[in-house]
């Protein structure tokens, strides 16, 4: 009525389009890594998703232009999903040790129930693409290490409150992340036991 | 000449047959670990060894009957592979803790110059098949399972020798198992820094 026009209001079906284009492509980003951690990346193709999705190649193709790009988007919203879940509910707690196990603990929640049908994305996607170098391999490897940059820094905030000394923060950071992938197999796989014996190796890696 | 006759005298054409049919068998089975190790076992499949080796489909199915036995005689060929280059030569090592640390020593041989050229056979398959169950999975657990008594039996035997003592020999095995695998994760993604490390807490688990 009376209120100011945005540029939103001059072009009501572009902006609309946009919008739709969007949640069409996340939703169609998500689907493919559902796929891909039960099935692997390379199972994630055009036309596995059309087909899945109930929608055109062609449209999935306009989105994404190449299965490549879709392979790369499925890798970029499996990051985003991750975050989502464990890192950014954990940074509310105080920085150091507290905020190290809200994140450890929200990792084992992701080995107990993951957001993934096929179970973490990352375990599955490193042990696929470890031996094929090129674009995917490279955004996998990136997530990979920013998680362990990320872990690093939060355990030397720990270390400079005191807590976990006496050993280097990185090899800390590659030994929690080796024995949760370890857990995280064993839950694939149905071994409680290797669960729980992982559980205990971290919370001894992480006990002061 | 005058030698005494044997069953294979009497039948040459037949043992001979069975011989190659044997040979055959075997160089198929350990191609399809290689594909599998770089592509996964879903790779596998008796079009795309036939195309490989120059050999018609027909000729692999009488071998293998299916594609699923051609995918099991994968997981056994890997199996009998990691024996021979990891377990059997230790085993003339002294039981205890020089056996054990000759098992590691050869593992680590395999994370640095992997007898598959996707790297570890067992890694690969265990995050490609952890979602599905079924003969294939279970092939790949109970390697896993028979490796991990195995390594538990020799901790075992050195604690019993009084090194190692103060933790559980399951537990030490896992954590052996699960920095090992992230090493040979490493390795694969060009990471030294990463191969070194869990060599590092390798080292310090085995320190007596």
């Amino acid at each position: 009525m009376s209120e100011p026009k945005t540029a939103g209001d001059q072009q009501p079906g572009a902006d609309q389009r946009l919008a739709k284009g969007a949640r069409s492509r996340a939703s169609i980003a998500r689907h493919a890594a559902d796929v891909a951690s039960v099935e692997g990346l390379t199972g994630v193709s055009i036309g596995r998703l059309a087909t899945d999705l109930g929608v055109s190649k062609s449209g999935i193709a306009t989105l994404f232009g190449s299965k490549e790009s879709l392979q790369l988007a499925a890798i970029k919203v499996a990051r985003e999903v991750f975050t989502d879940a464990v890192v950014t509910p954990s940074m509310s707690e105080p920085a150091g040790l507290p905020r190290l196990r809200a994140v450890v603990e929200r990792w084992f929640g992701q080995v107990a129930a993951p957001a993934f049908p096929g179970g973490c994305f990352r375990v599955a996607t490193i042990a696929e693409f470890d031996s094929r170098p090129g674009p995917l391999r490279d955004a996998i490897a990136a997530d990979s290490r920013d998680f362990a940059t990320f872990l690093s820094n939060e355990i030397r905030l720990a270390q400079e409150q005191g807590h976990l000394t006496g050993r280097n923060a990185d090899v800390i950071a590659f030994e929690l992340g080796a024995v949760i992938a370890a857990a995280h197999n064993a839950q694939q796989m149905g071994d409680e036991w290797g669960v729980a014996t992982a559980r205990s190796i971290v919370d001894h890696l992480l006990s002061d």
